[in-house]
C-alpha cells in the first residue's frame, strides 16, 4: 500500500553534498484515522535528516503525507512506514522521524525512528 | 499484589522489530493514596521505551493505571513497581518510567527508574 | 445524595464582615467518575466568593471535594451541585465556581456557575 | 447541506434551568478542505454558551465536527453554518462560536460569530 | 500613490450579512523601509473587522501587503493608509487594525487604528 | 497588636497630588506561620494604589512585612490586618492589596481587599 | 531641570489628525540612579497616547531618556516628570506613561500615570 | 551548629535497592537570614540523588529545612552544610544539591554542590 | 553571484586570540525570495562562532543580509551560501549557522550547517 | 585600564575547598557604552564558575560592573576584560562568563568566555 503513495515524494537535487549539514522540516497537520474505532487521529510530523545527493521537495512532501488523511492504521505503524518511503525515495546520510499524537484517553503517544546509512 | 494488575496490560505484535525506535507515553491522570495519611496523591507518568517484540496496548495501559485509583502506596514502590509490571509484561529492550507527583506540603518529588534487557 | 456530602463542609467567622473582600481559592487535583463510561474526570475547580459572615474552612473544602472520587457524575451537574453545597452552607455574598475539566476525545469543557445572594 | 448533518447533533436535558451558568467546549482538532485549493484546513472551535432546556451532548459534537472532514467549505461559511445548526439544536439563550484556523501563505484568520435569544 | 494599491485588494460576498460577527486576520510578514535611513523594518499586522456586504480574500491581502516591501514609508501613515485602503474597498461595519514593528534602537512601536461606519 | 507593627511603616510626601496616578508595589517574599498547624505559609503581596498626600516607602514597607515573618496569622486576617495598617498609614485614595498564597494540601488560595477614601 | 531635557524631544507633524489612533512605544532601556543610595535603577517604559497634531520623534525619545543614565531621581518622580515633558512638547489628546522598575530588595514598583487634554 | 539540626531527619528503608534510579525532590520555600544584613533569603532547594539502602523521609526534610528559617548563614554554606548534614544521615549513592537563590541588588546566585560515593 | 555580496562583510581584529570563546548572532529579521513561487519568505538566522584572527563587524552583516532581500533563492542553498561567504571572510575556527524559516502549507523548515578549520 | 577596577573585587575564603561545587551568578543589569556610537548597550552577564580558596563578594562584583556604566567598550572586548579580571582576583578552578547583550539594528549578540586553570 506504502508503495503507491511512495511515488508522490519528490526530490532535487542537493547543491552541497561536499557538507553534512542538517535539515529539520516540522509538519504539524498530519491526520490519519484510527483503524479500531474509526476515529481520526492528530499528529505532528518533524524530520531531521543529512541529505546526501538529493533533498526533499517540500510540496510533495505535504502532499504525501495529505494522502494519510482517510487511511487506517496505528501510530507506530505510520511513523516507521513513512520513515521506509523517505529513506526509500531520498536516501538521506541520516534521518530522525519524531510523531507526537494528540491524547487519547488522557494519554498521548510519541513515537521515534532513525536511520542510518550503511558506510 | 501487583501480580494480579499486571494481568490488565495487554500487548500487541511490533511490527518492525528490525529497527530500534523509541515510543514514549505520557499519562498524566494517575492517582493513587498516601498509605500514610490516606490523602490521595496525584502524578503524571511517562514511559519511554523500545519494543523487542511486543508494544503496549494503549487502553489496556490505561485501565491498569487505574486500577491505582484507591490504592494505598508511596513514591518509590508505585513508580518501581509499575516498571517491574511493565517490564515483565511487554520485555522491552530499555525503558525509563519518570513519575513526577504533585507538591504535598510545598514538596514535590520525581522519580526515574529504568530498565535494560541484558544482552 | 449531595445533601450528605454537604456536612463535610466546615466554616470559620469572617472577621473583617465590614469589608466587601474577595477570596480565590483554586483546587487543581479535582476527579470523580463518568456515569455513562465510567471512567475518571479530571478537573480544575476554583471558587472565588465574597464572604459574609462565614468563610470557608480550606480542610473541609478538600475533604468535601475528595468525597466525589468515586462518584459518578456529569460535568455540569457536579459544577451545579458543589455550587448549591458551597451557598447552603457558607451564605456568601456572592460566589463564581469555575470547573475546567480534562479533554476527552480531544473536546475539553469549561463549566461557569455563579449566586448572587437576594438584597 | 448542513441540514442533514445537523440531525448528527444530541442533546440531554439541562438539570438546572433555573441558572444562568456557562458551557465552554473547546474542540482542537477540527479539519475541513478549502474548496478553492482542495488543500485541508485545519482550525481550533470553541463554544461558550448557556444552556436553557438542553445541553449538548459531547460524543455526537465531536462526530458532527467530524463530518466536515472532507467538505470543502470556507472559513466565515463553516463558522456560520456550524452556530445555526448549534442553535437550531440547542436553543441555548446566548453562545459564541470562536474558530481560529491556521495559517495559510504566512496568514491565519479567527471567525467570531454569536447568537443571543430574543427575549 | 496607495490608491494603485488599492486595486490588488479583492473581496467576495459575505454570505451571512444578516448577522454581526468579527473575522481577525493576522499578518506576521509585513515588511516596508523606512524613508529616512532606508533600512527594512518589519511588522505584525493585524485586521479586526466585521463585514457588511463584503469580506476580504486573503490571497488578494496578501499580495497587497507585499506591495509595500520595496516602499519608504513612516509607522503611522502606513498603518493609516492601510486602513483607508481597507475601508475603501471592502466598506466593513467596523475595523480595527493593529500594527507592531520590531524594536529599533531599543524602542519598538505598535499603531492602532480604528474605523467605524457612519449609521 | 498590628497598632505597633503600624509604627514601622514610613512615607514620603507625594510630589505630584494634582494628577491621579497609580502605584504597584509587588513583594513576592511574604511569608508568615499558619496559628493552626505551626507551618510557614508563603505568598505574593501586591499593592495597587492612588497616592493622596503621601507614598509608602519601600524600604519600611519591607521591614514592616518582615515583622510577619515568625507572627501566627490566618491568610483572610493577615491580608486585611495589612491593608487597615496601610489606609491608617498612607491614607491613599484608594488601595487594592492582593495576596497569593502558595498551596497547601494540593489547595491555592489568593485574597484581594480594597478600600476607597469617602469623598 | 527637566526643562533643559525637555528639548531634546522633537516630534514630527501627525498626518491623520483625523482620526483618533493610538501610539503605543516600549522603552525596555531606561536607567537612571537612585538619588538615596546613589545605586542605578533600571526601567520599562511605555508610552501610549492618541496624537492631536504632533507625533513623537523616536529617535529623540531615545536621547531624551539616555539623558537621565547619570541623574538621581525617585520613581515616582521621574515617571511624572516625563510625562509633564511629553504633554508639554507633544500635546497629546491623551497619554498614559507606564514605568516598571527592577526589583530592589525583593520588592518591584510600577507606576501608572496618565493626562487627558481638557476639551 | 548542623550536628544537631541533622537530627531532624529521617529515612525509611528503600525497597528496591536492585535498582539503581533518581529520586528528584524540589523545595521551592527555603528561607534564611543573611549574617552580614539580617535580611531574610529565599531559595528554591533541589535535590536529586540515588538511594541505596535509605529514603529520606519528606516530611522530616521538611522541618528540618524549616530549622534554617532564622538562622543567618551564606548561601554557599548553607548549601554545602545541607548536602553535608543529606549524605551523613542518608547515605546515597550519589546527589546533587542545587539552591538557587532570590535576587540581592540585582543579582541571583545559584549553587550547585554534589556527592558521589566511593567505590 | 555571491561573490559580489561577500565584499559587503567587514570584519574587525580579534583582541583575544588566546582564547576560544564563542560569539553568536542571532538576526531575526532574514527575508528573500522563493524562486519557484516568487513569494517572500521570512527567517531567524543564528552564526555561532569562534573567531580566530577576525571578528564579524555587525553592521556590515546587517547589510549583507539585507542583499539578500529581493534575491531568489531556495532555503538550503542560501543558508550554506551564507555560510561559505562567512567562512571566506571572517576565516573562524569552526562556525554553525541555523536559519529557521517561517512556515509555508503548515510546513516549517530549519537548515543547520557548520564549518570547522582544518588543523 | 581594567587593572584599576580589578581592585573593586573583593573576595572571601572558600569555607568548603574539599569539594568541587559550582556557583552561578546572573547580573541582569550590566550596561556600558557602544564606543563607535556613543550609544548606552544593556546586557546579561552570567558567571558560572568553581571556587577554589576563593568566593567573589557579590556586593564588589555589583560595583565592579557598575564601573563600566560610562565606559566605552565592544561587546567582545568587554566579556574578555571582565573575565580575565575575575580570574586574577578569584583564581577559580574553573569559570564560563556568558555575556548577552540587547539587539541592535534587529540583531542580538551573546559572547561566551571560559578559563580553566592549568593543573
Amino acid at each position: 500500500m506504502t508503495t503507491d503513495r511512495r511515488t508522490l515524494l519528490e526530490t532535487f537535487e542537493n547543491s552541497f553534498p561536499g557538507r553534512d549539514y542538517e535539515i529539520r522540516i516540522r509538519c504539524p497537520e498530519f491526520t490519519s484515522v484510527c483503524p479500531k474505532t474509526g476515529q481520526p487521529d492528530f499528529g505532528v510530523l518533524q524530520f531531521d535528516y543529512v541529505a546526501d545527493r538529493l533533498c526533499i521537495e517540500l510540496k510533495s512532501l505535504k502532499l504525501y503525507l495529505q494522502s494519510f488523511r482517510n487511511a487506517g492504521i496505528f501510530y507506530e505503524n505510520v511513523t516507521n512506514a513513512i520513515l521506509d518511503d523517505f529513506v526509500a525515495v531520498v536516501a538521506p546520510r541520516r534521518v530522525v522521524l519524531t510523531a507526537e499524537f494528540s491524547p487519547r484517553g488522557g494519554i498521548s503517544s510519541t513515537i521515534v525512528a532513525r536511520h542510518e546509512r550503511q558506510a
